[in-house]
C-alpha cells in the first residue's frame, strides 16, 4: 500500500476510533446509571453529591470546573475507615511493643511499656501524652522508610480488630469506597489528608482506596537522606494543619472534601471559602450497631464545632445509620 | 426493544469499542514511531531512553514495571530550561525589588537593596549569602500564596531574558518537553523534584512541561494556615533534600531521574539504588552557543562530582551540541 493510502486508512480508522470511543464513553454512562453510590440510601445526602458532581462537570453550565482542578480531598480516620475504639495506627503501635518486647527486657520495669505489657489500661492511661509519644517513637523511628512500610503491611495482614475480629483494612467504609470511584470516574484526583502518620497509610492505602502514595498528605516525622526515621516531629497534619499541608503537597485549593471530626474543619473551611461550586462534607457517626456512635463527647474523633458549622452552613453532614445502606463490604 | 436485546446490544457494542480500542492504541502506537523525540539526534544517548522505556513497558519482559510504579523524577534550573546567567528565580526577585521600591524608600540606602538599584554588581556580590537571603525573604514572603503566584505570572509574562530577549518560560529546552511527553504516553507519570521554589515553579509549570503543581516537588518557605508565606525556610530540596523530598511527598522511589548538577547527584544515586530497571541522566551544557557550555567550575549549576559518577556508572550523559538537534522550540 502507498504511503498517502496508509495514512488516509489511519485517519478513517482513527476518525471510527473517536466515534467508537464517544459511544463507549455514553455506554459506561449508561452503566454509570445503574448507580455507583448503590450503598447510599436515595436522599438529600446522597442528592447533594450528585448533583454537586452534575454541576461541577457540565461542559458549558455556569459552575463548570476542568478536570485538571477537581481535586478532592478525604480525611482518612473516621472518614474512610473506622477509628474506634481507637485509631488503628495506635493499635499498630501496641503491637509492635508486644512484638518489639523480648529485644527490649527493661520495658518489663519501664512505663509505659510495662503498663502496656501488663495490660494494666489505667497506668497507661496516666502516662498520658507523653507515655503515648514514647511509644510511638519506640515503635516508629530507628528504622529506615522501606523497613518500617514492611512491618504496616505485616501487621495489617495478621492484626484483627478487638470487635469485629477482622483485618483492620476491611473496615473501610464501602459507601465511601463508591464515593472515591464515583469521583474518580467523573475526572477529579482523589487525595487523603490526615492527621495519621504519612509512613503508616502510604503501604496499603492504594490497595485499599485507589489513592497511590503520592496523593497521601499525613503527618510526618523527620527523614535523612538514607531515608531513616528519626524521632523528631516534622510536621502534624490536623486542624490548621490541614490546608498548609494540602497547600504543601498539593497546592491547590480543593473543590470538594470531606471529614468527620473538628480536626477537619480547617480543611472544610478553606474549601469551601474558594470561588464557584465547593462541597463540604462531614461522616457524622451515629451507628452504634453497624459501627460506632459518637460526636461531642468522644475523645477519638470528636465532632462538634464542625457539626454546628457545618448544619450552619449548609454542609452535608451523612447520617451513617440514615444514609448508608451499608457500612463494611463484608456486611450481609 | 426488550432490556435483555438492549443489553446484548450493549456488551456487543462494547466489545467492538474494546476492538477499537486496541487497534486505536496500536496506530497511536504506529504515529509514536514519526519519532517522539525528533529533536534528539539519532545515537547511544537517544538509544539509552527509548531502551529503557522499551524494557520496562514490556508486558511478560524481565525489566516490566507496572505503569503506578514508572515515576520520573526531573530537576528544572538547568534540566528542564535554562538556568544562566543566573537562575531565574533570581531575577525574579531582582524584578521584584526594582518593582516594589517606590514603596521602599529605605533601600536607597540599605544594601543589598542599594546595590541592586544602582546596578552596582560587586557591591552585591560583596554582600553574599547574607545579602541574596535579605532580597529572597523581601520578594517572597508576608504575601498569601495565592497573591505570591499572581506576582509570578505577571513576572513571566513581561520579563525577558536578557540574552534571548524572550520571555524566561520559553527558554524550556525542547528535547526536554518531548521526552516529558514521551514518559507519559508511556504510562510514566513525571514530577519535578528541584532546588527551587515550589510556589515559585506551581503556578506557570503545568503549562509549560504538562505537569501538574501536586506532582512539583521543591525547597519551601514556612506557611502559616492563612496561607501566609513567612520568612523562614522550611524545606530545602537540594542535595541529600532531594531524597528526603521526594519520600515526603511521591512515597516511592522513581525509576528514572534527570539532573544536570550536583545538587541532583544524591537523587540520581537514590533512584538507580533500587532494582531492576533504572534510567538516570544527566545534562552536560555544552553549547555556548546555542545555550551556555559549562560544568565543574561554574557557580550555578556545577556539574564536578555527579559527572564523574556518571560515567562511572554507565548513567546517561547528554551532550547538548551532540545529542539535542533543536535546543529551544524558537529556533529556525
Amino acid at each position: 500500500m502507498c504511503a498517502s493510502a496508509l495514512s488516509k486508512l489511519r485517519h478513517v480508522m482513527f476518525a471510527v476510533f473517536l466515534g467508537l470511543v464517544a459511544i463507549g464513553a455514553s455506554l459506561a454512562g449508561a452503566q454509570a446509571q445503574s448507580d455507583p453510590l448503590s450503598s447510599w440510601t436515595d436522599g438529600a445526602t446522597k442528592k447533594s453529591i450528585t448533583d454537586f458532581v452534575a454541576r461541577v462537570t457540565t461542559q458549558g453550565g455556569a459552575d463548570f470546573v476542568p478536570a485538571e482542578q477537581r481535586i478532592a480531598t478525604f480525611d482518612n480516620d473516621g472518614t474512610l475507615w473506622t477509628e474506634q475504639p481507637y485509631y488503628f495506627q495506635l493499635a499498630f503501635a501496641f503491637d509492635r511493643v508486644k512484638a518489639m518486647a523480648p529485644q527490649h527486657p527493661e520495658w518489663k520495669t519501664k512505663q509505659p511499656f510495662k503498663a502496656l505489657l501488663d495490660k494494666d489500661m489505667k497506668a497507661l492511661g496516666a502516662s498520658g501524652e507523653k507515655g503515648l509519644l514514647q511509644i510511638v517513637a519506640a515503635t516508629h523511628t530507628g528504622m529506615t522508610t522501606e523497613v518500617f512500610a514492611k512491618e504496616v503491611l505485616d501487621w495489617m495482614a495478621t492484626a484483627r480488630h478487638p470487635r469485629f475480629n477482622r483485618p483492620y483494612n476491611s473496615l473501610v467504609f464501602q459507601p465511601m469506597l463508591e464515593l472515591l470511584a464515583y469521583l474518580r470516574a467523573n475526572g477529579f484526583k482523589t487525595f487523603i489528608v490526615s492527621g495519621g502518620g504519612i509512613e503508616f497509610m502510604r503501604p496499603w492505602v492504594e490497595k485499599a482506596y485507589g489513592i497511590p502514595p503520592e496523593q497521601v498528605v499525613g503527618s510526618s516525622g523527620v527523614v535523612k537522606f538514607e531515608l531513616m526515621k528519626l524521632a523528631k516531629v516534622e510536621f502534624i497534619d490536623d486542624g490548621p494543619g490541614k490546608p498548609v499541608g494540602i497547600n504543601r503537597f498539593i497546592g491547590r485549593r480543593p473543590i470538594f472534601a470531606f471529614g468527620n471530626s473538628d480536626g477537619d474543619l480547617q480543611m472544610l473551611q478553606w474549601t469551601t471559602a474558594g470561588p464557584g461550586a465547593r462541597f463540604a462534607g462531614i461522616v457524622h457517626h451515629t451507628d452504634a450497631e453497624r459501627e460506632y456512635a459518637y460526636d461531642r463527647q468522644s475523645k477519638i474523633g470528636k465532632l462538634d464545632k464542625a457539626l454546628d458549622e457545618g448544619k450552619t452552613k449548609g454542609w452535608t453532614v451523612v447520617d451513617m445509620k440514615r444514609d448508608w445502606k451499608k457500612v463494611f463490604a463484608f456486611e450481609p
